[in-house]
Parts: structure tokens; sequence; C-alpha cells
């Protein structure tokens, strides 16, 4: 072995730390712990029998082209569908294939940004709290992460107004404004479309993209969709990422982005030395899955199995939480947010949760600047939901402890 | 859109070329040309029906598994069998699933090792030519590449050394020795056991990391396998990178690293900011394919189908060739490399060949110096067997006509 094996690695990697998320959850992995933590859909969500289907169909009638080496820019047959169907004609985004990428998973999607836009200290722009792996991703590029926080109905305008500012007045310019619109992770609040106007005018006015995260949006349980920045937009000034992770399976491994031609094209050159191609495999079930027209009923099954979760959860914390723990309910997603007495510290709490038998993650893993301290991530989709409402239950216990000390 | 573009991407996107391979098999992708450029397996060699089979039986017995979101680390019960039915057992190599991650995709490996080893500017040392996926990779990162001339063995040892010894006197060190000891892309050459333990060697005395990229190694046709240099080793002084893609299918995409415990635990870093996860649907599959013991004969089918297009292959370069045409007959693998008179420029020469309707991939790109103007990769696994001999006559008139020049 080389001497000096702690000195060659790259200042990336010494950079990287293990996410936090990930070394709790090895905490929370025995079967009798009830887990609010980990953001995994419901098994049942999976349409197996479908899914069962056209993989066998896929395999009798196309096994040579879905066993081989695909293109970079992903399977052409599953970018045309998401283009004309979904968001030409459902989302009134002004989009034709050259501006849609198949990536990894969205995962992918935001290292590939990362590594196409920063440069080591650049300066970018993120909500406090925002997707922890968003926020991994840039930092492995060294992003020098800029934090605003949302108030009820998103990224404060106000608040990034003044920031995009004083940064111009230092001649400095952000590489993008990362927002989640759409049951936003980790708080599932939704911008509505006056906050998303108000971001994208913002973005306008100091010349700065806008990267729109959207892995959730087709979950929503109630009230009316929001347009996406997006087609607010439609002249390239927005990013737009999405998944099946969440709609269909997150074992295809499967997200996309969407933006200005000349973009997906660094992307393109990008996840070509990355990872050659994501699975054409899983790409083409997917396509054919689509043209089969399975995904929107499958979708307001979900949508109905995961709004019965949550209003049993809510209504759990109506029944166990002791005052002074607020959350705002989505209307969508697989995520809220509970914010504890200040005094509170959720990291400090949490072996004693896992003691307790149950689990969530801890705000601050969401905040850029270390803010969060009393507030936990709840997750709502996976746990079955016999199990909801002990879960609650032994969490507030764990509260109501921290609270009588 | 914002009015700044082409300025806010970062170094590495201004840095990244498309690849040359890519762009000139866009000219080869009419039906009438015979095309010996790519690196695709045949399809005749997927084990379609035996996939199917493993398919139905994981979507019947464990699909809430496969369709979830798995590990970074990968699919343990496909770790478990690597490591111990292929690695200790076959290769002898003291490995643990600690010393395995699972990746998508050998590209990913490669560039995760550029991930976590590479700042901008760093020396790497890569065989002239290489395979150029690595060369993106890493030129990805900044790596500043330092080629070695490879003999008829493979990489030199004695340029090696004199190399390293140079860097030493400036006090400089590479961050790793990049080679494909077996049936190496492009050249198709293998390393013989003395090659690799005079490479190990240097290594060691220079304190330097080997990358052993190994995705051909079970294609062997004919002679005798070679240790691989990380079971010579043992130490931890190489890092092994394997896949599925040239034995199975490429269409799943999964590949492994096989390092120390400490490089493992930086990559399962990286990875999981880079895509969380590889897919656990094809990751199972391709585990229980291995335990219906599956490989080994489809293996042997392999080598006889490649074997038998490689053998006329080479009768017809000795039936059609001019003189001052050479080739190196490789003892496995997917290429093979041909040198032509030195004032021959391949590149200038493409567009001829392809409107003979035959195509190949031009030398240089694999030269990390820009040498090589006068050879060109030829792969012999993809073409249908009744195609080989008119491709190569059809190239062999192509040179002619140079020659005549």
């Amino acid at each position: 072995m080389i001497s000096d094996l702690e000195k060659i690695y790259s200042v990336s990697a010494n950079n990287m730390k293990r996410s936090v998320i990930r070394e709790l959850l090895k905490l929370t992995a025995e079967p009798d712990i009830i887990s609010f933590a980990g953001g995994l859909p419901a098994p049942a969500s999976f349409p197996k029998d479908e899914i069962r289907e056209v993989m066998l169909e896929v395999m009798d009638k196309e096994p040579d082209f879905v066993l081989q080496y695909g293109t970079t820019e992903g399977d052409s047959l599953l970018r045309k569908r998401l283009v004309e169907h979904q968001y030409r004609t459902v989302e009134g985004m002004d989009i034709t294939e050259e501006n849609l990428i198949i990536t990894t998973a969205s995962q992918q999607a935001l290292d590939l940004i990362g590594k196409i836009f920063i440069n080591w200290g650049d300066k970018i722009i993120v909500g406090l709290p925002s997707y922890l792996g968003g926020l991994s991703a840039f930092r492995n590029y060294g992003a020098d992460m800029v934090g605003i926080e949302l108030d009820e109905h998103g990224m404060r305008s106000d608040l990034l107004e003044k920031t995009l500012s004083e940064m111009k007045a230092k001649n400095e310019k952000p590489k993008f404004i990362y927002v989640i619109p759409d049951f936003q992770n980790p708080t599932g609040i939704t911008m509505p479309e006056y906050r998303r106007k108000e971001i994208l005018d913002l973005a306008r006015k100091f010349d700065v993209l806008i990267i729109e995260d959207s892995p959730y949006r087709e979950l929503r349980f109630e009230g009316e969709s929001q347009k996406t920045i997006y087609s607010m937009d439609n002249t390239g000034q927005v990013v737009m990422l999405g998944t099946f992770s969440k709609i269909l399976c997150p074992g295809f491994r499967i997200g996309w982005v969407i933006a200005h031609k000349e973009i997906i094209n660094k992307i393109v050159m990008a996840k070509q030395a990355t990872d050659l191609c994501t699975s054409p495999f899983t790409q083409r079930i997917a396509a054919r899955y689509l043209q089969k027209g399975f995904m929107e009923s499958r979708i307001q099954l979900n949508v109905d199995l995961y709004r019965s979760k949550l209003d049993l959860m809510i209504s759990s914390f109506e029944k166990y939480m002791p005052d002074g723990v607020s959350w705002v309910k989505p209307e969508g997603g697989l995520f809220l947010f509970l914010t504890l007495p200040e005094h509170i510290d959720t990291q400090e709490m949490f072996m004693r949760a896992v003691e307790k038998k149950v689990a969530y993650v801890i705000g601050t893993a969401f905040y850029a600047n270390g803010m969060g301290k009393n507030t936990m991530r709840i997750n709502f989709s996976y746990s079955d939901i016999d199990k909801i409402e002990e879960g609650v239950k032994r969490l507030s216990e764990v509260i109501k402890e921290e609270l009588a000390k």
C-alpha cells in the first residue's frame, strides 16, 4: 500500500461528508423502529403487475435494444413521450426533445449541473432549508452556498432580492438559484405562482439561472397545481429536473433535465464521461409503461394512498404533540417539517428517539448554514398506515420528555 | 435567458470535448455501413432467455426490494457473490465485501476515481494509447496526463521508470498509473505477468497507486490467463475495475471497483452525491443470474463466438491488406489496432472510408499526446460474421487508394 493515502485525495474528497441522514438511518434499520426518516416511496405504490407485463413485452420484442448500450441523451421514445405528453401538453412548456436529457435519476442531474457550472468557491443560492442531496452534489464541486430563508410560501423573494443586490454591489453573481417549488424537501412547502413569478423576475433582473428541482410535482393531494417556473419563462432561464423515482419506482434510476439546448449539450458531454448512458433497459420499460397509459391511474392511486397517510399523521400530531410543536400541512409530496421549541436540539434528542423506537431526520442536515437545530423532517409516505399513529405517539413522548427537562 | 451563458460554465465544462468516437459514429449509423468502430458486444452474446427467466423470478419473489432505492455500496448479494466466487476463489485476491462497491458501469468507476483523487493540474500516468473513456473522465477533473508508450507487452516499464524518476527529481508524484492489462482498449495487447510485476514493483518503489481497468478479462480466446496486478499485490496498492458490460450486457449498467477499504469509503461518499445508488433492479437480476450458474457457460459461448469473428478478421487482413499495414492478433477482448504507413492520417482518411461504407475509430482519439495519426482501432465483436470479410475488403481498398496517392 502507498504510504500517503490520506494525503493524495482531491480537495473535493477531503471536503465530502458521509450523509448525516445515511449515518443516522443505519441506526434505524431494526424492524421494531418506526422510521419517519428516509424518503422512500411506499412499496405499495409500485405498479408491480404493470411493470411485470411491460418488462416481458420488452424482453420479447426488443431484447437486443434494451440489453445493449444506449445513447447518452437517453431513449428517444421516452424523451419524445415526456416532451410531448407531459411537458408540452400538460405543463405548457415550450420544449422539444433537444431540451431534454435522461439522467441516472435526478441525483445525477444535480451532480452534472454541479459539474458543468461550479468552479471551486463559486457562489450559488439555496433555500434554508433545502434538499440535502442537492447540497451534497454542489458541495462536492466546491460551491459556496448562500442560504435564503423560506416562509410559508417558499424562498423569500425579499431576502433573495437583498442578497442579489448585495452581491451585485460587490460585482458577484451566483451561478444559479436552486429551488424546489412543489412540496419542497424537507419542508413540504409549495410556492404559489405569485412567488414563483417574483423569483423568476429577480432571476431575470439579476441575470441568473434558476434550477427548478421538481421530484414530487405529480403527487398533489389537494389545492390547485401551480405552473412550473420553466413554463412561466420558456426562454431558457430555468433548468428543470424531473424523475420517476417518486411516481413509478426509484429502482429504475431514471430522471431527466429540461433546459436550453446549449446547456443540454454540455450535460451530454459531462454525462458521457460520467456513466456513458442510463440503463436502456429500465428506460424502455418506463417508455412502454407510459405508452400504455398506466401512469395516470397509478398516480391517482398513489395520491390517494399518500393523502390518507398524511391525514392520519396530521390528526395524530393534533392528538399527541405538546404545545410548542408546529407544522404546516403540505399539499402533496412525501415530507413535512416539525418545528420544536427553540431550546430543543433534535440531533441531541435523536438517540433517545431511537431508544423509543422512532426515527426522523435532524433539521440541521438541510441547512447550508447550520441552522434548524430545533427542526426535523418527517416522511409520511413510507410507514405502514397502522404504524403512523404509534410512531407519532412515541415521538411525542420523546419531545415531552425533552420539554420536561 | 441569461446574457452570459457561455461565460458561466465551469472550467471543467469548457475543457470537455464531445467524444471524437461519438461524433464519428453518428456518420456510421446508416445500415449499409459496415462499422468496426464502437465497442459494442454482439447482440447474439446476450443471454436473453436466461435474463428473462431470472427477471420474472425477481419480479415475482422480491419486487419491493428491486423497485425501491438500494444502498450506495450496492446489492449485498451481488457483492458477496463477486467477492467469494469470482475474486477470492478464481482470482486469488485477498478481499472482503468491504473492498468492493458496485458502480453504474465502469465508466462511473473511472469518473469517481477522478473525483476522489484528481485536483486540477494533478499528474496521472496513462498508456499511449489508452481507453478514451478513461482519458475523458480524468480530463474532466483537470488531470495532466503523462503518456507512456506501449510495446507488444503493454506499458513500457523502462519508460515508466524513467518518467517516475524524472518526476521524483522534480518532487512530483502522479496520483496514479492507469493501465488496462488484459486485451487493452484500443490495442488488444495483454501484459504478461513479468511486465505486470515490473509495473507493480515500480509503483511500490515510487509509492504510487495503480488503477487496473479490466473490462474484458473473462473474454480470453487463447493463451494462459495472467494474474491480476491486484492479486500480485494484495496490499491495497492497486484499485481494480470490473464490469458486466462485456460478459452479460451493457444495458444493465453494472460495474464495480475493488480497492483498499479506505478508498472504497471515499468512493461511497462520492457516489452518494453522484447517483445515490446503481439500479437495485438490474443488480439483483445479475446477482440471481450468477447464483444460477449461468455465467460460466455463457462466457464460453461468447468466447467461441468472438474467437471465430477475430479469426475471420485476421484471415481477411492477411488476404486483403497491402504491405505496410500491421497488426497484432489479440488473445481476447473486443479490439485490435491497425498501424498504417506513417504518412497516412486515419482521421483525414475517415470520410473516404465512410463513402466506401466502412468505419473505424481514429487512433489519435486514444493518445493523450495527439500521437497515433497513422493508427486505427478495429472492433471485431459487433459486426455480423458475414460482414467482416467484406468490411475488411472495403477498408483495404481505402488504404490502397491512400497509398497510391
